[in-house]
């Protein structure tokens, strides 16, 4: 289920009433799933990938963004389609949020406008991996296989960090560099927060909707269907807003 | 230069001879070089790898191991005749010692023999990686990427060990997996030696005579011309022995 087609969902009916309308429909066991997962979702650490040239890296570093609770991932991709190797995805882009981007310094400026810093991974960095703030919402940027993160992108970050090497090769695959980055920053914010998720009840209930929605066939007829029985008034929810940045 | 080649030289001449007939004939850049990594190699880590199927992602291990000062690799490879991905490896074979065998419960039983525990990833573990005691010298084994670690080579370890992971995803890509693990086990064992390096004075002569014969075209010629100026009566060096594990 695409996400514009669950935006479209949760427009026209709240969380509460999408959750309630899809829960019955939902197994046991990939309901313990869900709430397993959505106890460890993290939105303050988010990644964008920057023009990967192998669509097989991409889909490796979707895979572990997935597998340590980062739920939203930016593709910027000014040439051509991305596509990411399902083969490798393993089906976990189904749960993470892929917003695509033709510039990756306007992804950049949105995330910086909207309270998020934005680190550029470099391989001569100020900075090291350990020297980034995860008190606050962060992103990670990622670039080409064989220019790295570009000139213009790395000027509108926050600052730029390296992962310190002591060997004759002083680079890493993208992948490799993006799963230690990945797995000390979830890991260092996650001590910072003295807990899994940095979720708020309703960001953790639009979440539970998504996943829900996920994990049905017709998730619109199920909440059309309950919705006769249960009118709902709610205002719609905007995708980001200051107090609510899910 | 194979290590085989880099044997037969150090079997006929000790390492300070060695280095004493190279030296001048390597430039001080590579010079400068060769001593910061010698500076921060570790012999106390090593990496069993069984079976890859895509030689990416044995490459992008290797780049990785050689990136974090790991030296000592070795190939189980029993169906096929391995080559890693030269495109990946960025030419950090050079710097490792690999070795090849052909069976993975003899690999590991003859590690467990000299001393080292062996750790194998699996999915399913009652260990992490962060339990594993990387205070004596440690191999970790990862396994075949559909298979994982062959049960047979399970057996034989001496535990088995997960990374912790809290997503609908509960695996990662072999590379991800093994960068993730070699990042965190260097970094646990060099923060309980309190330094970057694990290899004695002798250790460290030895591999400096490899670094510097790998930087030359012709070191025999070298190391023989040299011979005639300054004659050595030291016995040849073991290349495994108890009291010095290099």
């Amino acid at each position: 289920m695409a996400l514009s087609r669950f935006d479209a969902l949760l427009a026209q009916h709240d969380a509460d009433h999408v959750v309630g309308a899809l829960a019955p429909f939902v197994g046991q066991a990939r309901r313990q799933t869900i709430e397993r997962v959505l106890a460890a979702r993290l939105l303050g650490i988010e990644i964008v990938l920057e023009d990967l040239f192998d669509p097989r890296n991409a889909a490796a570093v979707m895979r572990t963004a997935e597998a340590f609770g980062v739920y939203r991932l930016h593709i910027s991709d000014p040439n051509e389609e991305f596509r990411p190797a399902k083969t490798v995805t393993k089906g976990c882009h189904r749960w993470l949020e892929m917003q695509r981007h033709r510039n990756t310094v306007a992804c950049i400026e949105g995330l910086r406008a909207a309270g998020v810093a934005v680190w550029a991974a470099a391989l001569e960095a100020p900075h090291t991996m350990d020297d980034i703030d995860v008190s606050g919402p962060v992103a990670v940027v990622f670039g080409n296989e064989h220019r790295g993160v570009s000139p213009d992108a790395q000027a509108a970050c926050t600052g730029t960090f390296s992962i310190p090497m002591v060997g004759f090769s002083q680079s890493l695959n993208i992948s490799a560099a993006a799963a230690i980055a990945i797995h000390a920053l979830t890991g260092r914010r996650r001590a910072e927060l003295g807990g899994l998720s940095d979720l708020t009840p309703s960001q953790t209930q639009r979440m539970r909707a998504q996943m829900l929605a996920w994990s049905v066939r017709e998730p619109e007829a199920l909440v059309a269907h309950y919705a006769l029985a249960v009118p709902t008034n709610s205002p719609p929810i905007q995708s980001r807003s200051p107090d609510d940045t899910y």
